[in-house]
């Protein structure tokens, strides 16, 4: 990857590649998201090597979409999403969604996101207007604007 | 990345990650749909070294996420994207707004998603019930239950 430029990039697309920087960071907020907190929580889980993990951690904290607390009795930190963290929610409900239509065969065990307090799946994201009706891919396209800076995440606070 | 146990994985997200194998793949989503069909467009436009971007396009192929077609007047092909590959879209369109929202400075040149007919920019996505109505990240869970197979990439058909 061609880091530098892609970070100061003016596409959103490629400046968000560039800070995940691999599935990693997406798979340790996924971890974070169902309540991982500790080093040995993500080790175990994710099954990853001690240094790559370490590394990984240490810039997800530099880049803000973790913060680490120290937690008593112990010389380890817990580990939160913050908000703009919490946002890849929305990145990963992408992947979840593309995998589950595209990767599985009829039958296959598959886990699932639904809604906690009826048990239904989750509604199919994609291209919307403002108004949230369905675009097709062909009515959108892409033009050079100016960024408004301090766009909050909506509706995913950090929850510490 | 532990590519045979993800590829098997329950979980989409871990699926997905484990096809899409790096940003790359995104990357050249991102040209396909933007018009990039020959080789030499995708490695002019990413300044991939070719022997790179030749294993992934001919891994993108075999993933059915791409599509060849031998072009008359050249030993070359054209590189077509599949309905599976196009709907990757959403993903890119979740990397573009997690990136607008938080990687961006206030003033800062950035190109945005616009509907061609009204030049407005598109609308937020993010986690919803089937009716559409937003949902909060502590509102869903996730639970175990079987592929239904065979779901089409809903209002994404191939142009090709």
């Amino acid at each position: 990857m061609h880091r530098k430029s892609l970070k100061d990039a003016i596409c959103p697309i490629a400046r968000a590649v560039s800070e995940i920087g691999d599935f990693w960071t997406l798979l340790l907020v996924r971890e974070a998201h169902k309540g991982a907190e500790r080093f040995s929580e993500f080790e175990k889980r994710l099954g990853m090597a001690k240094n790559i993990l370490s590394r990984r951690l240490k810039k997800m904290v530099e880049d803000g979409v973790l913060e680490a607390q120290p937690f008593s009795g112990s010389r380890g930190n817990l580990y939160c999403l913050t908000a703009k963290g919490r946002s890849l929610v929305v990145v990963l409900l992408a992947l979840r969604q593309w995998g589950e239509a595209n990767l599985y065969e009829e039958g296959e065990p598959m886990n699932q996101l639904v809604e906690k307090a009826t048990g239904r799946p989750i509604g199919r994201i994609g291209l919307i207007d403002q108004e949230g009706r369905p675009l097709a891919s062909q009515e959108v396209t892409t033009v050079l604007g100016v960024a408004a800076g301090g766009q909050a995440a909506p509706g995913l606070p950090s929850t510490r």
